[in-house]
């Protein structure tokens, strides 16, 4: 169960230090740790990959990516438990 | 019959802990339960799935999803009562 | 006639309970039951329809819309009189 | 010749009441009568009718416009002393 | 030359009552008298008419144009003299 | 050697009364002398030449730019030592 | 590891005077020394080379780009570590 979620931005704060999916606009994802984020949404990955048609396609490593082109974030063990 | 529905986020505040179905543009779609929304319609969905072409496409489990990408969002129990 | 539109959410007040037909950006067009909206032009249908090419395609109930994806908003009485 | 246009919008005032062509993005266009906007450039029209390919596709009515889709808007009678 | 163009709208200043060009996004074009502009950067021309591929495809008259859909715009001497 | 550059604007500001290169959305570029900026980044080019596809397509003359089309904006001279 | 990133600028903050990827919507990449950053990601590189299909396209040499358009940016150092 998910406990302590008020408000949006509670979730990115309980993912802090964990493995997340971000999912861009134009159908590029990226997996990383989430280090960093702010009112805007942008966020700070570490040892990013972005994925494509399910597979790696490049090594980023740390990277600041921009809010505007995130649809959405979630931790990766949930997206993990559920497949 | 709708009662107490007097601003727009009446609507989302009503659906907190139930499941809402949220049309995405681009023609993504997920389900799952409403936790949490903020005024720029940011949105929290636990147990979240994605679905295209009315099948389930992945399970996302607990996701944060930016207001600018959403076009609807409705309690699936709507959705399904009128179906 | 029309009567008392001095400022464009005139409109959307006197619609408030009566059946509206809301254009969307790509192509998509709903109809439902003016229940609420706010000044970013969020509104609440009820008994909302999703309509493709003249059909209805799917049956929503009730619906939050976020403004920026509606192009115009119309009474439905209105159109079907100039039909 | 035109007199008293000192801002943009003294155009649109100039034209309450009366027959508008509104171009809308995506190829749509809009006549009707301008009965109220304001600063986001939202607009009121009444007896307006959807045009395409210069044919009369759709009468609307009355109908609220989202600033935000609005290309330009003209003085119908403007547009045509120039045909 | 070109003398006291200290801010960019200097250049819109200067060009009131006479000959613009209006690039527009989506491959629009506009010329015609600049009447009026705002900070927002929408304009208002007189005798207004669109271009597509180098041919008057319409006649305009007065118009309104919302600043968001505007790319560029130029005294319509200058485009002449360079050609 | 790069100087004196704290801030972003600090590039525009020395390449004031300088050619530069502005890489617009959609790919059009324009070449011309930079008169003058401002916060929102748009721009006022003089002897401006839109170019595409490596060879001039049109001259402008004197421009306004809208910042919200514009990509990038360069000293010419920086891309021509680096071709 | 990753020391000190409490926000996401932090990461920009460290990646001045370094060599970044910076990835742009519309596929386009650009490769060049951080020299400035502000609030809305505008950035400023030196020594500034796009990149396209991963060979080099065009040397820009200094360069202001526009926080609007980029997706990510990432020290280079990262990038190669991990491919």
């Amino acid at each position: 169960m998910v406990n302590g979620i008020e408000r949006p931005l509670d979730v990115l704060n309980n993912s802090k230090g964990k493995e997340v999916l971000v999912q861009l606009k134009n159908n590029r994802q990226m997996v990383g740790t989430l280090l960093a984020f702010d009112i805007h949404i942008n966020v700070v990955l570490d040892n990013a990959k972005e994925i494509s048609d399910g597979e790696n396609r490049r090594s980023i490593g740390l990277t600041f990516l921009r809010g505007d082109t995130i649809i959405f974030i979630s931790p990766a063990s949930a997206v993990e438990q559920n497949n």
